[in-house]
């Protein structure tokens, strides 16, 4: 980023984040503020006591805290979405703004940006040349905080079964400094079980990671602290049966490990993507009976069938299916990291949060699924909390900032009220334009269509 | 501790703990079985994959792992009771028996230890010279854990009302690897709040430690690592509403502070001892209202007055009660580290656990009061973990069975088929026997009586 044009003022927003109290990311962190500052930008920021940098933190640097509204700002960014109210006229925005899938939730705000003239430039759809969008970031960090979560609910619910392992020294991920200090605490863990196994009872255990994304590497980054041993996907179920009992193996497997044509034809990805009709899971039957912690990295589209089944889990957790000599059964828990939590497992309706972030699915008597809390009885331990990055916060903000800010320039530099001159634009930022000059833009006219057919 | 006598050899078991998967404690860790060891005690440790130091621990310190029974000791060794096909013939037990109080669900092991002809040795009536019952190790590190978890809380529910504080990098006690490591994390967060002083918006913060004993100690010695100040008793209500806004203030309190005598007599607890019936308890107006976190350390005995009614914790919860700025109201959290949980808290009807650590109540549309999950939305935190130090296992037993190896050596020479010879036994030992020969000791035989007047 070179220093900003000479004659030409560049105000940039920071809103405050509304949405949830849980939101404490934010685009820009004080480090990123600072060269900005630096280089002439005046960089306004609303107050917020939930933001994991402090007011005077961006203070210190520069920013100017403003109590009122971001009206000065020519950008505004954010994180999650904002109100009509707050939205600036004839200014350009970045943000996650979660509409284009025509999100009912989101509906108002982008009608009202439209109706204000503003241009929406969403930051997951701003892809960069690497093929990678800038939610990656936050998709890394997710993986890490939800890996870490899980790996603690594995120490209370294998102690609740009346095993005390070295897992209950993983913390939940939110109370823990930073990735280093996460990362060296899974490590001690990891040592303390390479001196002292697991008990042998328990038998093998058995990670299985859905998707090799970004989510999935963040995932692998923390589990990789632990002594353990990848396989493919065609190994689990031998290293769950014949595996070391004090061992812990772990496979990646992808859509084209556990989808096949109901034909039995090969499967190749693309297939899939043009006729997802012709396929079905082999999930549920060829890598859930081997798996003691399932950890789903991949976001599920509509149309893309279930991870996971009612009847599914039905029979996961009935007493004689897969048994383990010391274990009732051997999925023990499963973590919904996919981005959009949009129903891999179906008997999961709601999402967990930071301050609830375990349930317990259980089978009743009466062969339904019930939702319960607490780590002991019956059934399997369940995550699914919304942006997870949110507990690797001030982190997770640094490193989206720096990807940000590659492209700060082009964004603060845009005229709002001018014609798009597409042609101008960097294609990252071109593609990612969702509306502009009072309508949306070419690419994303099909969320119109898309309202048209659902009830609002 | 001398050598054993020449000539007797004496065998000490230590018990399998079958009673609950969370108790990890034992009475004698690795590095007490050692010393023992090395004097030519033979020891003998049932083995459990739930104790928090591995069976491999105490076979590397010359212990003898045994797998089916511990008939071979003349001493077994216990945290928690045991039951009637484990209980050994003829021995001595020390554990704690929890039957002082004729506790229905210890009777039958009371009755087998009589009929098995059984020495019972309670570690929680061994007072030793100074005072101090041998639970007192126990309850110190009850404290600490208990105050832990709900500094971990505080975080949270802070975070679900708006507002990110250094208490989220607060973990549950169970995830630190010793008391060392988790003051430190807490003095972390002290400092944090030095250099960025809470938000002004919450108020001062208030903590109310009921109870002066080995709880409260231990819990005021994690609470010491934050910045803070203790103001007496009658200074709470001023700090509370002119303290600095970003300020940490607490106070102690004993029966003494806030029992009144209802006709207004000048009050003595020796009187209160005599006369519970005289008096009233004045916590839920005088200190309740300016609390921002309760934290009781005090045994609640059958007749004391509650601390908190249903009805209290309406008014403390109505949205005009004691508003501070940016709070609901000011009561966020409870904890009931009481060594009995006997219902302190009139609304709190079972305890929460090591999985489950934390519930709210709040305060329903018609009056009534319901117990929650999760961070989020109104009424209050809640925490009431039995056998606290079961989340810091290993220092708690390590303590803990430094205290006991005092005794060991007159515990493990007495025998139990010979007459009972109190004026050989030292009164810490001699106080506590519960049954002996066949039948209670005479301090005890008022356990028949207790019995008589409940129907089991």
């Amino acid at each position: 980023m070179g220093n900003v044009q000479p004659g030409i003022r560049m105000v940039i927003g920071i809103q405050r984040e509304e949405r949830s109290v849980w939101e404490r990311r934010t685009p820009l962190a004080p480090v990123q503020v600072k060269r900005l500052v630096a280089r002439g930008v005046d960089v306004l920021v609303q107050p917020s006591v939930h933001r994991a940098f402090r007011d005077q933190e961006y203070r210190d640097v520069g920013a100017i805290i403003v109590h009122d509204n971001l009206n000065e700002a020519s950008l505004v960014l954010g994180i999650q979405g904002t109100t009509r109210a707050q939205i600036v006229p004839n200014s350009t925005y970045g943000l996650f703004s979660h509409t284009i899938k025509a999100q009912a939730e989101n509906m108002a705000m982008l009608d009202a940006m439209i109706e204000k003239n503003v241009r929406l430039v969403d930051f997951e759809m701003m892809i960069n040349s690497g093929g990678e969008s800038l939610a990656a970031t936050f998709d890394r960090f997710a993986g890490i905080a939800g890996m870490i979560n899980i790996l603690h609910a594995l120490g209370l619910r294998l102690l609740a079964l009346g095993y005390d392992t070295p897992f209950l020294k993983i913390g939940l991920a939110h109370t823990y400094k930073n990735l280093n200090e996460a990362k060296i605490a899974v490590r001690q863990v990891g040592l303390e079980i390479s001196a002292n196994p697991i008990p042998k009872k328990i038998g093998p255990l058995t990670f299985v990671f859905v998707g090799k994304g970004n989510t999935s590497k963040g995932a692998r980054e923390i589990f990789g602290q632990l002594p353990h041993q990848f396989v493919r996907p065609i190994e689990l179920q031998h290293v769950a049966i014949h595996g070391a009992s004090d061992g812990i193996y772990a496979t990646v497997i992808r859509k084209i490990d556990y989808l096949f044509r109901m034909d039995n034809e090969r499967v190749t990805i693309n297939e899939y993507m043009e006729s997802p009709e012709l396929f079905s899971s082999g999930f549920a039957n060829g890598f859930a009976p081997w798996a003691s912690v399932i950890v789903n990295c991949a976001t599920r589209k509509p149309g893309d069938p279930v991870l996971l089944s009612a009847n599914d889990l039905r029979e996961l957790t009935c007493p004689d299916a897969q048994p383990t000599e010391g274990l009732p059964y051997r999925l023990l828990a499963i973590t919904d990291i996919d981005r959009d939590c949009q129903g891999s497992f179906e008997f999961a309706k709601d999402f967990t949060d930071m301050g609830q972030p375990f349930c317990r699915f259980i089978v009743n008597k009466d062969g339904g699924i019930e939702k319960q809390t607490g780590f002991s009885g019956d059934g399997v331990i369940f995550s699914a909390i919304p942006y997870l990055s949110n507990q690797i916060p001030r982190e997770a903000s640094i490193e989206f900032g720096e990807q940000l800010l590659r492209y700060i320039e082009e964004l603060g530099m845009m005229d709002a009220t001018a014609p798009l001159r597409e042609d101008e634009l960097s294609r990252t930022v071109r593609d990612a334009i969702i509306c502009s000059n009072g309508s949306l833009t070419p690419k994303y006219k099909y969320i119109e269509e898309l309202r048209k057919n659902v009830n609002y």
